[in-house]
């Protein structure tokens, strides 16, 4: 029995750093994204673009893994809430990914018009965005409610951003016909970005809620 | 024993029917939040911006109930998976709820302003996400892996039509400036409802998953 203890413990950490690897490739992936668009780098965005392979392949191995723990050990409070969590940040994780692509695709086509502006807030958005995730996986390995509390609080000021973007590209539009379509790239990717956020917040979510075993969930919406 | 097994298959039951419950709450709000941009109908609008407490409180129910469940009675195999399978479904049917309220801001926003064309794709793309929806839990409910690969294979047509309705907004906003605000909600509704069918997919991805314990997700992905 006691074998059978460490071995769980042992599959546990496991899981957690396969999760932490993914956390790391998705968050490259939005980084690379946002540079592509940046700099107009058609290599960057296409290495986004046909570079999801890895992620999806890791999505599958933990969601596998997971179960499998869930499956043969069977585990009970503590655990069992750290995995049934585990499963859904690998959920969020994996769509992080699919927005890095979205953004890649929206940089692609930006790049083929003239640029609207110098990014300055489109960057400032992917840096928070960015944290955010990273804080809230750190929250999840270190079981750091804190953590996880601050992550909640990030989340208005990718909403002011992505409101201030929209307004000013709206006026570069109504001044400037030949803004509109890359302006509209510009708007889908402080969405993206926001929604990115979302994700982090998710997860910062179920870090409060496996170490608490109180659901912040909702109520912690309507507080913003 | 004889007694906890029955009494574990009527708790599964339940849920099953809780996450039904779910899907219809979800899909109604996707369809009075569309029925509001249409008939510029701010007493629709404003429900289902108020509404979606009902949907909340369930998601935190599902949630319990699916951890209770494993908890207690530690299921094996099939029932293991499926409860796994339910775990995910809740969050697909509670962005699903947010896409609504998405959609229903939109509406409102795009009720300040002139029309800018009769709609007619849009409550197209929306009448095929909700039976995408519809079916996708259907065929989780049933273990019908056949009724899962055919809302698979309607998501396509939900891609088509974003398109469409993306280049013939494209033009309007080109030739008319006055446009370019009410034509970006309209393009952001198309994007929600396209993500509404997304989550559909993966419901029908999981059915496929549960039914047949083999993962067709990504590969699924490749193929579209």
């Amino acid at each position: 029995m006691e074998k059978v203890v460490r071995h769980f413990q042992e599959e546990l950490e496991q899981l957690k750093r396969r999760l932490l690897e993914m956390g790391g490739l998705a968050e490259e992936n939005v980084r690379l994204a946002v540079k592509g668009l940046v700099d107009r780098d058609h290599a960057l965005i296409d290495r986004v673009l046909l570079g999801d392979e890895p992620l999806n392949a890791l999505h599958i191995e933990i969601d596998n893994r997971a179960f499998t723990l869930l499956a043969l050990y069977q585990p009970m409070a503590a655990d069992l809430r750290t995995i049934v969590a585990a499963l859904k940040i690998n959920t969020d994780l994996e769509r992080v990914g699919d927005l890095a692509v979205n953004i890649a695709e929206a940089a692609r086509r930006y790049a083929s018009h003239l640029p609207v502006k110098k990014l300055i807030d489109i960057p400032r958005m992917a840096s928070i965005a960015q944290t955010m995730l990273r804080d809230a996986l750190d929250a999840f390995v270190r079981r750091d409610v804190d953590l996880a509390q601050q992550v909640l609080n990030e989340d208005d000021k990718l909403d002011a951003l992505k409101t201030q973007i929209f307004r000013e590209l709206l006026t570069y539009m109504l001044q400037d016909t030949s803004t509109i379509e890359p302006a509209l790239d510009l708007i889908l990717v402080s969405r993206h970005l926001e929604r990115i956020g979302d994700h982090a917040t998710n997860i910062a979510e179920d870090v409060i809620f496996i170490v608490s075993a109180r659901d912040v969930r909702h109520h912690a919406r309507e507080g913003a």
